[in-house]
């Protein structure tokens, strides 16, 4: 890469209104960032894609809940005592970093999941110094990195943002599976604004403060992890550099087939590989080619609290290198079952059995009258703590003695009556477990923006497919004149009834408005011109060929539907092109 | 009204899955809202209609920025100083409340805009009431409603949850103008997420501390406040209760027509206006008609700190009276001023004349050697003082004395040279004023449920119109064989090919499956029977009036297309009915 594209891309961005750093005239505040006029449209775009891969052909459904999260909530879902960063502070210039991101750029060792005293003592040994100032780093602590605040007149209640919008999901579980009609498995999606009070970030847009997550939460029935759509993905190939690769300190890649991957458990869950697969169709909608993902998985030592299996999805960029834009975790039942725990609801999900299941199961009674004989006036408070027990267990430990202890009491073998029980279940209750494929849609919308970015003969193109261009056409009078302007307005108004996202644009001369079209992403230019009063036709422009056709006005939106299906026609023909 | 229907409302939003209280299972937190699958549907349904009426057609656009604001920004844009709410405590069971709604609660007063002692009097004299347990509550003070946090490892960026998302426009609105090419006059649009730390909110979805807002502002030029689009709207006709009609005490609507209310200056800007009948307009395909619906001027006492005159839509709701569903505020050039003067950022526009102005200028030069014959070693603080001071001015008002007094110096008139200069003036540089338009979606998705909520023969029915309904056919296998539910998911995912918001359904008999379809506001249920495997035809039911037809698969596509411009065939035709 000769040109430095991110400098580019931010230039082009600010530019063009796709997105630039928040509060600038007030000096800025790193880790947040502004969405211009063509960064709301392509992320809209981008998440609405995503629905339609990962929601709407499954019939999975998408909830929105609070930012405002209560204290006790993020206690039980272990985000108070795990959600934290180690920082270290410079005892030269008091600036603080993220000592895991300074030793990894410093001496290219992985650092996640190192404690404390690793991470300080990897510093000392390998002299990892302030980037700033180069003075001493002190030794590293723990920070918590949820924003706090507390709701109610006088901070009654404490409460942090939200720094997932899975949780949201999993608190209301038994009401969505209720609206749901209990179907199963069952897939719940949450798009919406996350906060983590990251120390001191330094990347642009890709390590922000608060973005917006698409938290995907999958449940399934552990004895059934079987995924209904898996057929259509099997034969894809997944890019992974696995744990076991990684173990033996290499990076490489290992090509594996979905359904291999499923048997030789490289991935744990089908339901995980299914949903890995739409994600590598998903990023390759966005233009980034297959060449520049692959799937990382973290080690035991690196992965979140909650995850049994994670793998990010990676892509590569041009400042950053590989940056993880997806997170696969296999959640198992952990929060579900912190939440049971934390406040008694019950989270089960009913399954009933093809036909009833008949079990054999031991039934044990206490003898009160044998009890009372020998215990006499204790005879209540021995039933009593015999009812709080498991009795089968209890009886089936004492084989040996012959007698069940119980507190200072010996309650001898043959003062309980035991027999077998046939019984009919028809079905039981499990708590469900979950598959999470989970995206930070900013670095989507930059990542789109980087794979689209182009030169061609020192000007800046950027290639969106038609798809994703928050504006497909603009519309423009080649000179502002009345008559021209009346008429790209009617053609721009007539567009956008035919579901085009148009622009008008009249400023500046058709050179330059070709120029700022191109760096828009606008795949199509309708150039509105004296020709057009006279025979009903106007000029169309191609942004990444810069070729151009006439095309009768009358069926315009037909001919531009011909051109994203057909590409645009490869040279100026001297008869009209229509569709 | 002989039902309740905010309850059996609640109760439908529940079991369907619209919304509810958020944190159940943590025993809640008022003033928070979950959004279910159909609540999430018909949010987004809401905030697409709304742009399709207020940006698109005239080229207005949208951006995004943070929740979390600097402390800074929020002191430059009045809020820390003003977005506050008066609070009294009961001195028995120490609950706390909003004072000026006890008072409006009990007494039927209007409160906006009292003082504290205003308030604290009125509810001595009386007897205002905790409305809990009926103790004497304490004296009011105020309680500044921002939800307050810090950015940073060690809370070093003071910061707010953000209570409007106007400021995010204002802060950026030299950015936007450049990226739009200084296009005036120019609308920029946010909907995002606002926090406000209300004091106990008791109004369920009515009054949230988190909620979506849809802030719209208009930049214009004060000095051409016409309004281009005016023309489609001046004959409209709205329903204003005007400050006029309230400083008389009285609440009767006045119906105006749009260019009247212009006319007669009762509404203060073009822009407003037509916005105002916009909203009209946008509340009726909501599905509220217009004679639930008034625009409520504030009186200037009620006004927020930055408007110069303000409107509440309002709209009766069954249990809550009038409710304020969106705001217009003249916001003048109040923002801009502020940010301007916090930051030296120059905001102003410059706005070219026709062709350029020649002006007369008055051009006032003092003569240091008269002014050195008289003053001597004083001249140099003389001609200082004289360099910061508008000098045509100061001659204008020395005409009399003869004499231009400065500080404690005399300076005759004759000690200046005097002139007129022509100058060509090409434009000149203004700081735009504002209209808003905001609105608050939350209660726009309870005012289009509520609208919509119908009882038939003791069911409950949602009729929301088919654009507005989050599902928008439901295919139903009429009993669960195999050859009918795989029909019926090829019907299903034709449906959704064809740009339909279909869901599939077989849980339960096909009457509980249409009662539920009915509360869910699906306007059309297709029946996959025998029938459709021998004839390719499949029932067609309507939610309204329960009528069925027949119609061929091939067509269903289109013959929904018909209904839904046509409305449902009346009655059952033996023939087949077929787009």
């Amino acid at each position: 890469m000769i040109y430095d594209k991110a400098k580019l891309l931010s230039e082009v961005a600010r530019r063009r209104g796709f997105f630039w750093s928040s509060f600038e005239i007030y000096g800025g505040m790193s880790g947040f960032l502004d969405l211009g006029p063509l960064g709301v449209g392509l992320k809209r775009l981008i998440t609405d894609s995503w629905r339609s891969l990962f929601l709407h052909p499954h019939g999975f459904v998408e909830v929105s809940t609070p930012i405002i999260t209560p204290y006790k909530l993020l206690e039980a879902s272990g985000h108070v005592e795990n959600f934290k960063d180690p920082i270290t502070e410079c005892t030269q210039c008091h600036r603080r970093f993220r000592a895991d991101h300074l030793v990894k750029e410093q001496t290219g060792t992985e650092t996640e999941g190192l404690s404390l005293e690793q991470l300080g003592e990897l510093m000392r040994s390998k002299g990892v110094k302030c980037p700033e100032c180069g003075g001493v780093l002190g030794a590293p602590q723990y920070f918590m990195t949820m924003f706090k605040t507390s709701v109610g007149p006088f901070g009654e209640d404490p409460a942090y943002g939200r720094p997932e919008a899975a949780q949201g999901i999993f608190v209301n579980f038994r009401r969505i599976s209720e609206v749901m009609r209990e179907r199963f498995p069952l897939g719940v999606a949450q798009v919406g604004t996350v906060l983590r009070n990251e120390i001191s970030p330094r990347q642009g847009p890709i390590r922000l403060r608060e973005f917006t997550i698409m938290d995907f939460e999958l449940f399934f029935n552990p004895e059934e992890p079987e995924c209904p759509f898996l057929s259509e993905a099997q034969e894809e190939i997944l890019s992974i550099v696995t744990a076991k690769t990684r173990e033996q300190g290499k990076e490489e890649v290992t090509k594996v087939r979905v359904s291999q991957a499923i048997r030789e458990e490289v991935i744990s869950t089908p339901w995980m590989a299914y949903f890995m697969s739409l994600s590598k169709q998903f990023l390759a909608s966005l233009g980034i080619s297959e060449a520049h993902q692959r799937f990382f998985e973290k080690l035991p030592s690196e992965r979140a609290h909650y995850s049994a299996q994670t793998f990010d999805h990676e892509i590569q960029l041009d400042r950053y290198g590989w940056v993880e834009v997806a997170g696969f975790a296999y959640r198992s039942d952990y929060d579900l079952r912190r939440h049971m725990e934390a406040t008694g609801t019950d989270m089960r999900i009913f399954h009933q059995f093809d036909k009833p299941v008949e079990r054999t199961v031991v039934v044990v009674k206490p003898r009160p009258d044998k009890i009372r004989g020998a215990f006499g006036g204790n005879t209540g408070k021995i039933l009593a703590l015999l009812a709080s027990r498991d009795l089968p267990s209890l009886i089936h430990s004492a084989q040996k003695s012959k007698m069940v202890k119980i507190e200072q009491y010996e309650v001898p073998l043959d003062f309980f009556d035991v027999h077998s029980d046939k019984v009919k279940e028809a079905g039981s209750r499990f708590i469900p477990h979950v598959v999470e494929p989970s995206f930070g849609v900013e670095r989507l919308v930059y990542a789109a923006l980087e794979y689209g970015l182009q030169m061609k003969e020192d000007r800046l193109i950027l290639s969106l497919p038609f798809r994703l261009a928050p504006v497909q056409v603009s519309v423009l009078p080649l000179v502002n004149r009345d008559e021209l302007q009346e008429r790209a307005t009617a053609i721009f108004t007539m567009l956008l009834r035919h579901g085009f996202r148009a622009e008008y644009d009249e400023a500046g001369s058709i050179g330059r408005r070709y120029a700022r079209a191109d760096e828009a992403g606008v795949p199509i230019g309708v150039t509105v011109d004296y020709d057009t009063l006279k025979d009903g036709s106007v000029t169309l422009r191609d942004r990444d060929s810069w070729a151009q056709v006439r095309a009768p006005v009358d069926s315009l939106a037909a001919t531009i539907g011909k051109i994203v299906s057909e590409g645009f026609p490869k040279s100026r023909s001297s008869t009209l092109y229509s569709g």
